[in-house]
């Protein structure tokens, strides 16, 4: 009787409706780690290296630049101006703060960061690293200011590490050239795959990725592979090679953590939430996201989008239901607030969900199934970049109603937002060429334009 | 036909079998906080006062007494003998290490905490602190050796602040003279109810529990109300006030926090959580969970009880479903391992549940609903200490299966663990003479004897 119940229940929840899941089948290959003497450092004599940029403030008018030196030497700063600045005398300096940390036997170089502040907005930057012949130069570009129907585009990144798939997930993404900014879903370096968490991994990662996050920003957010706990070598201090080599603008939003935070740019309002850090009610991460919500203005940030590392909708058996935990907390804040979009990372495919909500679970009734919503975000999980772990290829074989598109590939995706109420929203398996879309929607924004999408994926 | 189907799932799994909602209608009365100077320090110069005990290693032989002076002068160790000693040349010093805190405007007194060590089982022993006429003499009894048939008796306090109702609450549980440890659920002071969190009132709990807490221990569990976050006036350090004053023996456990821990105390493992850090896959308390429960032996210890200040299983609209984050992570293996009661606070009033289990839920299915389930803990929710917060009255109207019994009342309740295979538990109401229990059942080892037990509640 209770099985009968069950169908029924699952017959009327429309589990049957059907998602896809992609017939594509990728050739079985070893993701292969890159060698360390592959990411060799820049030569000459204390030469910057493992640049990196992030926003800097709330708004997009600031840039932290990061990088690395061997010796804790002068310059102690970044030269930057306008690119079409031709006059020497408009060059200016934004100081670093300098930080090293210890791990194991491992001890970082030299760690510096330096806040551009008060950049235009819309406007090509030159700066430069280092002195002499060593000097190494970069340049990025502002975002347009913030404002409701600025097109801009973001690349998804999740899970990179450092293997030859990690190399073809980011060529491609470089070579579609429509990127502005990567907002990346953790699983950075996967140093902890190695003997005592070998930092030097660390440093390889930050030359590795330097081609791209030299010259346009990425948004980071922490997976479990930026932990480093190894309590049985004396390390305990959570997060610590990541906190000491990426630092984000967490204050700007009134987090008191790095690990949780927001910023505005371009269209959008992005806020990155920590999966591995306290988010039951009353802790900071909940207290925080709790006075974050309401202050999302759709008028200035149509586009409202979160960042975690473990996704809340996942029907792949690696990581099956890891998400639970949070999704209990903040899926009704998001249905609440309609955000548009969940990006996730951690499970090593590709998954993009239907407008689903499973807030109407209560434990006396005790019937708990996501159902179409349309204050529902879509979520999705592009912890694909290629790493040492290789793909996760298992999904639950009656494909749930929530999952719209699964697809056991490497990849990235791109989300061109062009005003405020449409997005057009790509995936690009690695086997393809750029031209090649593996998923493609056209989104509606939940605020401005709350319609059914349709997708078209191949 | 949703809701044909809804009733037809709820008729099933019986939620109209019916638990108890207690008729006793508690006397609608504030919980008025007793004033500060009822709460004076003890007299003389420098005199120790706030003294404290608890366990100070995994099974019992060590204690580590905490106490608080206003100067940093000598003595800076506990003298202790064995009670029926009477030769002067066999008392023993143990030091203390001393630390401070400031929080906001409030600048603390020398807190004192001192391990004795190598202690004697089953053994009275006197300690004195201070010096001259300011010398105080305390004692305490040391637990039987850890084994299968010790019997024990532990007391349950939770959320007991410093009112009327408080007191009443600690002086009950001390008129029955049977206790001989407490295990107590979180939220100790309640100082973050008063502007600034004023932290004398740190001070004056430790002055008010002291007639208790200096003759026996108390095993600390950590609640909201240590959290003490307070970024508005600069404090952002989680459960500073709390950590400074309360020490325990987490690292004895292989914890790497105070505020996750185990302790192994005559016949019972206890397991101590925190509903306030992180505990999602891959966070050390996670990881330390999932060691620590294969090691529970339960031919030595055969009952397993867990402590935590967020109900898993609450039938109350106060604070309903707030524990549903860790529930999804740790039930399952509180099952697996044949927990035998899970002991939380943190609402206002008294429930225990049925043995039920909720981890059959699977995203895609939908339906989840706790069912009995024999290898299943008994959730009980004690955090009816009596603070300034007032009582709990708001239970969810239709009692749901899960709810055994429950009543909105201040109290405490026994645990007489008698042998490998029997508990007798007694929950006592504020209102009625010690001699009346409000709440009775014998429990039965999960391990030993995993027979239904019965209650009689009145």
């Amino acid at each position: 009787m209770w099985r009968l119940v069950t169908i029924l229940f699952l017959l009327l929840n429309g589990v049957c409706e059907g998602g896809i899941t992609s017939s594509y089948v990728r050739k079985a290959a070893p993701s292969i780690e890159i060698p360390k003497k592959k990411f060799p450092p820049p030569p000459g004599y204390n030469a910057p290296e493992q640049v990196h940029i992030t926003q800097g403030d709330y708004t997009g008018k600031s840039m932290i630049v990061s990088w690395v030196t061997p010796l804790e030497e002068q310059p102690k700063y970044v030269t930057y101006w306008e690119a079409d600045e031709e006059n020497d005398n408009k060059r200016n300096r934004a100081r670093s703060i300098t930080t090293t940390y210890r791990y194991y036997n491992y001890s970082s170089d030299y760690i510096h960061h330096a806040t551009i502040k008060r950049l235009k907005y819309n406007t090509k930057y030159m700066y430069v690293l280092g002195k002499g012949n060593c000097t190494r130069k970069f340049w990025f570009t502002t975002p347009p200011e913030v404002g409701p129907d600025v097109p801009y585009t973001f690349g998804l990144i999740g899970d990179l590490g450092q293997t030859q798939a990690s190399n073809q997930t980011l060529e491609h993404y470089l070579a579609s050239g429509k990127g502005q900014t990567v907002l990346f879903l953790g699983d950075f370096s996967y140093a902890d795959a190695h003997p005592f968490h070998d930092n030097e991994k660390w440093d390889t990662f930050g030359r590795f990725i330097e081609k791209s996050n030299a010259y346009e920003p990425w948004i980071y957010c922490a997976g479990n592979h930026e932990l480093d706990l190894a309590p049985e070598i004396g390390e305990q201090v959570l997060f610590k090679p990541y906190k000491h080599r990426y630092h984000v603008p967490y204050r700007a939003s009134q987090s008191t953590s790095p690990l949780w935070y927001s910023i505005k740019r371009a269209s959008a309002h992005i806020i990155v939430l920590s999966s591995y850090s306290a988010f039951s009610i009353y802790t900071p991460q909940y207290r925080w996201l709790k006075e974050e919500l309401p202050k999302v203005n759709r008028s200035e940030t149509p586009w409202l989008i979160v960042l975690m590392h473990s996704p809340m909708y996942n029907s792949n058996n690696y990581h099956y239901k890891e998400g639970e935990t949070m999704r209990v907390v903040f899926e009704p804040w998001f249905v609440k607030y309609k955000v548009d979009l969940v990006f996730a990372g951690h499970v090593h495919s590709y998954e993009r969900s239907e407008r689903v909500s499973n807030i109407q679970y209560n434990i006396t009734e005790g019937i708990s199934s996501p159902i179409k919503d349309p204050s529902a975000p879509v979520y999705i999980t592009i912890g694909d970049g290629g790493n040492i772990e290789g793909i996760a290829d298992s999904f639950i074989e009656h494909q749930p109603s929530y999952s719209a598109f699964r697809e056991a590939s490497f990849g990235h995706a791109l989300l061109e937002i062009k005003n405020r109420t449409h997005a057009f929203y790509t995936w690009h398996r690695n086997q393809d060429s750029m031209a090649v879309s593996g998923d493609t929607i056209w989104f509606y924004n939940r605020y401005w334009f709350p319609k059914e999408e349709s997708s078209s994926s191949t």
